[in-house]
């Protein structure tokens, strides 16, 4: 049997990592990294660092290049789908010609492989015979929350996970909303009386934090957001939207 | 100043433990330990394993006892600010009493300190003067879709987390609905047409996996949930519910 190993291994910061993920990193035969045209961000090194820290020689990594989508187009969902056919092709390809009977491989994943990452949903494409496990990680949730030093939740009440589209859209659909790939700056949307805790590149050297009243930070994350993806070429950023004054 | 680490250390297993998670223990002069009737648990030791792994020698261990409410008992959110001001009064005296200036202090919380956990909340109360930090970790959600090697979130769509009493109360009101702290295991008012992915004693060698359509396994479930609690005395657990046919 072959052996497929799905690591979460946090935001940017290296020790993000936990000992199950160095373990699992240590326990893998070959690495596959698919890059999605991230090879120009900080954080696709950080992807080798960990290998070499935590791999067990002799091991192999296997790179292919496949740029994701852009968010931003529409008939997004569609999209994603071929996308992710075409990425379920890469780890076939992957089990079948480079993992050998009895060895392990591993993808490495930012964040939580469970949270709006696609590895998961491609795999279950794979028509090819293999064994998986799926290594949890900190989600950029976890690190947003922990740098603001908030709870996501809070007693009794429940909390929406959203995208920056759905927000656009639906507006905030309870009083805690965690949204994610927002690349419109959507916030305004959520109406009044919204205190947001917004923060990019979480857990690196880059890492900015805003907080306050909506409609008084807005401007600044949205100048601070601009520049930052200017400079950096990139930005990966989240933010949770709590009503001030919940209602029952 | 006194410093404070509020440190998350996953859901029971010890390499779920990150490496920031290891040097903050590391960095402690003193730890409070608040047992919240958990002395029982097998999960109470080992945040004692954890102390004697990644501690630094010399560090103190301070114990209080605070039991937790019954969370099934009526009035549950009053009950819950009342259970969270006294709580605060455990955290100030530690901070005051325990911590010299430039010393410290540091609290290991289950899962992740930002999901449906109090600590936050009750800092926010303590009138002392100190300074803090949130180490994240891994919460029961991640473990949770982890070990089911499924996703939370699915392409461009929410999820909602929630209370069993909401569950209860409102039934699914999301295609995704990640539920907590559900005793009275209300999964079945979510309707038809959903698969449920559940998990107790996630990461530690008790765990117990079920999952399939809610009308075929629900029993199942219950069976298995009030065994395992009556023999061990004590149960966490947490699920997922994933509409089979989504609509837009």
């Amino acid at each position: 049997m072959k052996r497929l190993l799905i690591i979460g291994i946090g935001t940017g910061d290296p020790d993000h990592l936990t000992f199950q993920a160095a373990k699992a990193i240590a326990a893998a035969d070959v690495f596959l990294i698919v890059d999605k045209g991230e090879a120009k961000h900080d954080l696709a090194r950080l992807r080798h660092d960990l290998i070499e820290a935590h791999g067990r020689p002799p091991y192999r990594v296997v790179e292919v290049r496949d740029p994701e989508r852009d968010r931003t187009a529409p008939a997004y969902t569609a999209a994603v789908e071929d996308w992710r056919s075409h990425r379920a092709r890469i780890y076939e390809s992957f089990i079948t010609d480079e993992l050998a009977d009895g060895q392990t491989g591993a993808l490495l994943v930012w964040g939580d492989p469970g949270v709006y990452d696609s590895t998961l949903a491609a795999l279950e494409e794979v028509e090819a015979e293999f064994a998986h496990e799926v290594v949890p990680g900190i989600s950029s949730i976890s690190a947003l929350t922990a740098r603001h030093r908030v709870a996501l939740t809070r007693v009794g009440r429940p909390v929406h996970i959203t995208t920056g589209r759905r927000l656009a859209a639906e507006g905030a659909t309870a009083d805690d909303v965690l949204v994610m790939l927002d690349a419109a700056c959507s916030f305004t949307e959520a109406g009044a009386g919204f205190h947001i805790y917004w923060g990019a590149y979480l857990g690196t050297p880059d890492e900015i934090l805003i907080s306050g009243p909506v409609d008084e930070v807005a401007d600044r994350i949205r100048g601070a957001r601009a520049e930052a993806r200017a400079r950096k070429g990139w930005i990966m950023d989240t933010y949770l939207l709590r009503r001030t004054s919940p209602g029952s």
